[in-house]
């Protein structure tokens, strides 16, 4: 086929049950389900253009403010990694370059390969003409190493399933965006931070004496979710959700060596939101493998909470989503 | 006999491996055995005097500033309760005079109610007349309902061992205090902050998914931070002892309904000593059940580690303390 470019672009997500663990680190196989949204104010756009001439991938990634830095290392590898994947498929032998652009602050510590690989495969897909449905589309995302990436493809509310092999590990949506006006707040706390990679927190989360235990818990908490989002209830979601939270931080805390995600920043919103939830204010947190915290609530004080969010000392600034649609093609010639 | 008095000095105690969980409420008997550190500049002083003519206990509370409260409700109660149990064992009906007076502020969130019973025990013991042994008052003092109370009978670095019986439940000396130099920082940082009474916390843990996992950590903790003690290795001790404090953390913020301790300021020391070990410093942090941080450290990096804590914007002050003496006589007649 001739030279093709396409640009999509896929949100970040946010787990509600949190994917911590990984059986099969080559094939991104979870040792459990998990549960997100899609978020609608952090996305990654992508264009990938496969060129002749090329003799080796161009990517380059724009931070936010127009700054453009070439991607090198790990990360450059992990790119190029993922469009071999891609051309094996197509049968292409074709260099390409890749530009991609967050809608978000490189340095806020917002998980952002989840965007960023589920915008490249189908961009990249797209690009090369390949014809795949959305669970493949979500297969190919989770292959990319970043495994949460396959939550990034459907739409809305969503669930990673998983049946053992490749194939069948994949996301599904279970209610569509438009289904609840859910917000989730994103509190930085600590811009820049220093991460400690989830990539080795998912292999180090066997030697936690309580993961066998969160292993355990995690088949229930699915149940809950799902069906908290099903029937929009707030109540029983956030439960579960801030329960698998510390249950997943829990498992971090442990292992050997100890993973802290967690700065005085963390913290103080966990207090607060505690806080105001005593106070009749419906909101519930989470966190993922970094020390900012989401806030879940209803749209309707979504205004209030970003404002007492701000107030906070540590917090450095806010992000409000609502459930947004997954990874699409904007653009394809 | 004719009316006694008697004073008493006692120390807090600092927990290396933590009293999480109680088996049998009323008589204190806890879930695990644990280990800790009688603290020479955090005390308690308390007089008793049985007297002729009292128709009620008199309870009087020097707030560390001179400042007298009779003690009220139920912390009235649990020293009344305490004193029947003396009177009983004594055969004496005389009503009593107490008062008592910390060394250190009583807003400050150090776990008290460990020296303020273990100081009322034998002082309320030796104005009594009573003559009984170290295992006896120690045994007295967990039952006073502050279990941790009888650490601070015994000197320096101390084991609470149980055999399942209520006089074998009791604490005893692994090592004077002069065996090792050394030094336990608290770390304030919520001055007054409104505190889970760990009372409750004890009874919850069982409602804990990850409690009976914790507890088959603990007699292999035990045995490590016993063996770390006498051969004042503090390398091993600290990591025993901070991987103790996470796990008992980790039960309490799983509980149900959860308990959070940590606060902004817990987290950000948790952080700064992470930090300063892998800069070289030797130090190690533990948390009881509320948002202050313990530093453990040699005594040589004291200075340098109090500076480094004081600088922290989240923390008030500092307390150094050294491993002291147990509860002890000062004056009877």
């Amino acid at each position: 086929m001739a030279a093709g470019q396409a640009t999509a672009i896929a949100p970040a997500n946010i787990a509600f049950i949190k994917y911590w663990g990984v059986l099969d680190s080559e094939l991104t196989l979870p040792t459990n389900g998990s549960i997100s949204m899609c978020l609608d104010r952090c996305t990654t756009e992508t264009h990938v253009r496969f060129e002749e001439g090329l003799d080796r991938d161009e990517v380059l990634l724009d931070l936010y403010e127009g700054v453009e830095r070439p991607a090198e290392g790990r990360a450059y590898e992990r790119v190029v990694a993922h469009l071999d994947r891609l051309r094996a498929m197509a049968g292409v032998n074709l260099r390409a370059r890749v530009r991609s652009r967050n809608s978000f602050p490189a340095d806020a510590g917002i998980a952002s390969s989840a965007a960023a690989f589920s915008a490249l495969t189908v961009a990249g897909a797209a690009a090369l003409g390949l014809n795949l449905s959305e669970q493949q589309l979500s297969v190919l995302a989770r292959l990319s190493g970043s495994g949460s990436a396959c939550r990034s493809i459907p739409d809305g509310f969503v669930e990673w399933i998983n049946d053992g092999t490749s194939t069948g590990s994949y996301a599904r949506s279970i209610a569509p965006p438009e289904h609840w006006q859910l917000c989730d707040i994103v509190a930085v706390v600590d811009v820049g931070a220093k991460q400690i990679a989830s990539e080795a927190g998912h292999k180090l989360a066997f030697t936690s004496p309580y993961f066998p235990v969160r292993l355990q818990e995690i088949p229930e908490r699915i149940e809950r979710a799902r069906r908290a989002i099903l029937e929009r209830d707030l109540a029983t979601l956030g439960e579960v959700m801030e329960a698998d939270a510390i249950s997943m931080h829990t498992v971090a805390m442990t292992t050997r060596p100890p993973a802290f995600y967690w700065s005085a920043g963390t913290m103080a919103i966990i207090q607060a939101v505690r806080r105001w939830r005593d106070e009749g204010l419906a909101c519930y947190f989470t966190i993922d493998a970094g020390p900012n915290v989401h806030v879940l609530c209803p749209v309707e004080s979504a205004a209030e909470i970003e404002a007492r969010l701000c107030l906070l000392p540590e917090v450095q600034f806010t992000i409000v989503n609502l459930a947004g649609p997954g990874a699409r093609v904007v653009k394809v010639s």
